[in-house]
């Protein structure tokens, strides 16, 4: 049985698979209206997350099957005292695989190694969130055509923003990927991941708190929200919430097929005059999580895809 | 691609249109049961409201359709910060249609302009609760057989009963509605209701703090609860709220015909004692919820009658 | 219109056939995947317990219906000053069955008495908690063979504990039932229950402290967690807490055939070495409990057993 933890956990040919997997669910939608008849998702939400417990019940939805599970944990069993380990091995019985987000690093590991069903990461803490990254990539993937030879701007919070982290290991993989990575000194990317992940592994990458001058050698530009809650102070949040703000003007430095990605929620880091743009293509993105964890979803479950 | 935010929004050919389709759902319910297969309700509830949000899902559940969605803001990616217009374009992907419930008013109108699905107002404030006024209509026309012609009592609180304000705009188009308002001094209509709507389309009315001897003139008697919470001092509340409770007693002298019908739920304002008189109709107005909820996923979602 | 609001409710004749049922559900699942296609389980819990919700949905699904509900008082109707009698009124408008958690005693009694649907008391406050009894019996009955001719240890907290209260109520029906009831003396069970049910029953049972000792003549041991909030001070309840902790050393005395339930959540009453025994069946008693909760569904919708 597999789960899903990391993104790392998949080859490069399951990556690949899972991402022609998505493209052809985008493509062909209908034609997957019933794999999974008959079977049923257990999300289980620690911690809210409305857009990506929503994403994985259309998925499980749109595949003809059913969803159960909680929304946050003060409805769970957790609140009497219920180890991760336990509550996996009771919702076994209940679901045929499960989706977990969960406040704790490191909890859905806990829970993979003692279910008995597929468990999906949905993001634990500031760890990992793979299917926000699978995400990403396939719309790197439908967009540009490619995974390799792509130069990613990465702008906003990057010391804490997890879909960050895990998309710089996830495109690491790819050959000649270059990063340009904008945000504020304080918010830097980690050291281990510029120690062991970029410089270990050789990559271009330059770090910078230039957003408009670098943006014309960018294929990608994937801003990220600045979170009022990573600041110490008010003071700080306020003086460097607003600096890294993607607006129209802005983009009249950037190539005409730099494609523009947000994991969202966005505040307002993208002002909304970028939103009819065609290289915005955050909502698509949203579209493509859907398709991905159906994806995701079907590989898992080890359903077979219908011709 | 059509809204449903205000009873004002559609035609009276539209009304009507939709008022036959409930009651021929409410006849052959089982004819019904399939012409949503495929389809997903969002249920997008940032004010907890279990009756309505359980009416549309039961709606859609039975015609076939799979609902997700949240019943609390404190769920919902709101609570980070995101706009109505971002939420909706978000679940425009996951969804084929949504129902709205929030607490300010306007916001499902702000997010009919960013959705691509039809949005329906479930309640925004004390503004409007389309399809509360729908059920209600249905009911009228159910029990009474037409919805011209008729003297309609409304009682209790009608000063911010938004499913009181709504129906009087919804009435006062069909030909030959009189009202009588009976509420206590304090909780009367609000003065643009009476000024803009009533005065204005010479309708004819009678405000007034005498429920018993109005009783015999009544066509329809919509009773509404008197909330604690829209007093300024508990001894207002206390004083007040007993003035204008239906009883056994007091329903002698009404029409053997005259139907009573409560947006619910009820407090003490009709004792349960009129439960049992044929006339108290307001349980099977719940029904008549679920019914007008199908035929309006149904319209909005342009799907076929079947025949 | 049948109710199960007690296992009492219930004749021999027809707790026999529920459990074979139960028995034939587990052994032919794909049997009744579709036994309640169409139909709608409500399940209002105005207490929040995952466990036996997501069992309820779990086992709906399983049968091809569909779910609606709530998972916690504040955001039902009752928050409103809705009674129940009023809210289950409402309820039979959206569904055909329901399940109903409520922390006042008496609750699903009342819901009962106004319901036009079958209403499953899925736990009300300290008194009943049927489907977790139907689950133990369903539990005993297939892994010994019967339920009859049974010396059932019950361990912890016996004085509070709703399901121990509930299965021994459930087992003096049996012929040749005996009891040993381990508990430190704070915790024994309630004295109507020694008083007019087993000595009025001239039922066969020991009070003691010692889990160790009476290990050996055990056919079940049913282990129950020691709740903080059950304790007057912090003190009393970490001196007692860990005194009656079931060990894999402690389980050397047993019979090779004696089987450990649990109702579970476990907090630490059962060591996490003693799960890999072929003992402990209590994870094998969740699965029993959607199995149980299918059959009582079928049951009291009155749906035909498939051939």
């Amino acid at each position: 049985m597999r789960h899903l933890i990391s993104p790392q956990d998949l080859s490069m040919e399951e990556l690949d698979e899972l991402l022609t997997l998505g493209q052809d669910i985008m493509n062909n939608q209908s034609k997957y209206a019933h794999v999974c008849d008959g079977k049923k998702l257990a999300t289980l939400f620690y911690e809210p997350s409305t857009r990506t417990r929503l994403s994985f019940e259309a998925a499980m939805i749109n595949m003809g099957g059913q969803v159960l599970g909680f929304s946050e944990a003060s409805s769970s069993s957790a609140s009497k005292g219920e180890s991760v380990a336990d509550t996996i091995r009771v919702i076994s019985c209940y679901a045929d695989i499960c989706a977990m987000r969960h406040p704790k690093e490191g909890a859905p590991t806990v829970a993979a190694m003692h279910s008995s069903i597929p468990v999906i990461n949905a993001g634990d803490g500031g760890h990992n969130h793979p299917t926000q990254t699978l995400t990403d990539l396939l719309t790197i993937k439908t967009q540009t055509g490619r995974l390799d030879n792509l130069t990613i701007g990465m702008c906003g919070d990057l010391k804490f923003g997890r879909t960050v982290h895990s998309l710089i290991n996830a495109m690491v993989r790819f050959p000649n990927v270059k990063f340009v990575l904008i945000s504020p000194e304080e918010l830097r990317i980690p050291s281990y991941l510029r120690r062991e992940v970029l410089d270990a592994g050789n990559i271009e990458y330059i770090e910078t708190d230039k957003l408009e001058e670098n943006m014309p050698k960018l294929d990608i530009l994937y801003m990220t929200r600045v979170q009022r809650e990573r600041f110490f102070n008010e003071e700080d949040y306020i003086r460097l919430k607003d600096s890294f703000i993607l607006t129209k003007d802005k983009l009249q430095y950037a190539k005409k097929d730099m494609y523009i990605l947000h994991p969202l929620p966005r505040v307002n880091e993208i002002s909304t005059d970028v939103d009819d743009d065609p290289r915005a293509v955050y909502f698509k993105q949203v579209q493509n999580g859907v398709y991905m964890r159906m994806a995701l979803i079907m590989k898992l479950l080890e359903v077979e895809i219908p011709c």
